[in-house]
């Protein structure tokens, strides 16, 4: 939803000692214990379609985007609390709904352990909080600096062909370059890379600066591109969001390592650094020329 | 809803040494920092109606079902996740929902922590994940005893005349009460009074007997039977549900100490017993009569 609106809503809350970090990264830390939690509601028509994509599908997607703000963070998953509002009569879709969650729940260990369950004459609504815990440092959106190194795993755009449902939460990629020490902030893909991009860097109180020629595009993103010219490729990549890859602001010589000695299960790309000057920009060697924050404002 | 679909959901859950407590109590229990975790959605409808309440009623009422929840774990409030999706067009509703839950989370001293917003075409839904904290054990439902008594706070019935949205969650009175160490088990009257009683029962393994002379009438029960005789103030009393009172099993010695002295700002009264014979009863001096287990099965 348009931007301006959630800032002023959250301009609303009233400061708390409760959280060492509060609304506006990934996921709030509790001061109390560490509790990392997010919240993600999915609804019928914003992120999925009951007439084209299974329960199932949708189960498995409310889950992996929450997870991927705990990865965001470098938080491993602990629990999930799931509240449904289930259309009438189509109740039965709770089951594998449910189904579509327990694969993930088992790869990262974390109880699926409450929630509440409602029948309604509205559309299907998932509404899940996730709880986690940061065993090394949490990863925040605001600890770039310039001169570090913009990386990000995987490839960009087209999502809407599958990944949107199918993608991998970048959990261990996260945890393993965290526990190294390696990262100074995150974040995940989930609104479009420029967007998302912009965000780091604005978090951060510093400016981006993009090397169009080395964003990692999908193939989806091409495939897309092919059946409509309309946009290319690569405006796939910046724009389409939903590829929960993670954007990391990474040390000059810890980037220059990473990306020689690759050693995620996944590809690191570096697709630009960090800037003093605010904005998000297209890096050329000679000067900055701005690039529009494309993405998908909630 | 249906509680046998529910039933069988949870035993689709596998099982996790991530939690304490799991599915099927007030609220979950993590077994790492002993989080309490309540999740409560509410949807046009089915638990308010935009053409009837305001939003700032709304906003309360999210909030104050979820306290309810904690209120019922003897747990206090830590911090309230919220996801929302608001109406096309009416979007502007967020800021008094927000502001409807504001004094509340001052009352309380909980943090609003974060969330998620979303604009869809369907009706309003409002999704509250809660954490709080046991300063003594958690209370549970499943530790009455055979003997103890079943107290209750406040009135019942007829909320629909208002005190669904207007009631005052019991935090501090169940904090209080097993902070002194009263209790063996307690939970939170939301679906109907005799439901909710029976499944107190049920959750220790026992069966609850009901003395109906003693059930505590609201003002508005008698009201909602004045101008329909079709139910009595009683059978609103035992089966309107959204009292958000609590119901607690008290060891006799305690219960006949706390009916006299009522150390509590609502007044305490007597309803019934736990007896070893399992399922829902009239308390009569000479035998049981079973009694409905009326109220509202989500």
């Amino acid at each position: 939803m348009e931007i301006e609106f959630i800032r002023a809503l959250r301009k609303r809350l009233p400061k708390s000692d409760q959280l060492a970090v509060g609304p506006g990264d990934d996921a709030a830390i509790l001061q109390r214990d560490g509790s990392v939690v997010t919240c993600d509601l999915l609804c019928e028509g914003t992120h999925f379609s009951l007439a084209n994509d299974s329960p199932l599908r949708i189960g498995r997607k409310a889950l992996a985007v929450n997870l991927s703000d705990l990865a965001a963070m470098a938080a491993e998953p602990v629990a999930a609390f799931l509240a449904v509002a289930l259309p009438r009569p189509d109740t039965e879709i709770a089951e594998p709904l449910l189904e579509g969650m327990l694969p993930l729940a088992q790869q990262f260990e974390l109880a699926i352990a409450g929630g509440d369950t409602n029948v309604w004459d509205g559309p299907l609504v998932v509404s899940i909080t996730l709880i986690g815990r940061c065993p090394h440092q949490p990863l925040l959106r605001s600890g770039a600096q310039p001169g570090d190194q913009l990386l990000v795993t995987g490839t960009f755009g087209g999502s809407r062909l599958g990944k949107q449902f199918d993608f991998s939460p970048r959990v261990n990629e996260a945890l393993q370059l965290q526990g190294d020490r390696l990262l100074h902030a995150g974040i995940d893909c989930s609104d479009g890379l420029a967007l998302d991009a912009s965000r780091l860097g604005e978090e951060s109180g510093c400016g981006v600066a993009i090397d169009l020629s080395a964003v990692p595009i999908s193939e989806a993103a091409r495939e897309m591109a092919s059946q409509d010219p309309k946009r290319s490729p690569l405006e796939h990549a910046l724009g389409d969001g939903e590829d929960f890859e993670l954007l990391l602001a990474v040390p000059p010589n810890a980037a220059t390592e990473l990306l020689a000695t690759q050693p995620l299960k996944t590809t690191l790309t570096r697709i630009g650094s960090f800037i003093e000057k605010s904005g998000l920009w297209r890096e050329e060697t000679e000067k900055l020329v701005p690039l529009p924050t494309t993405g998908y404002e909630h």
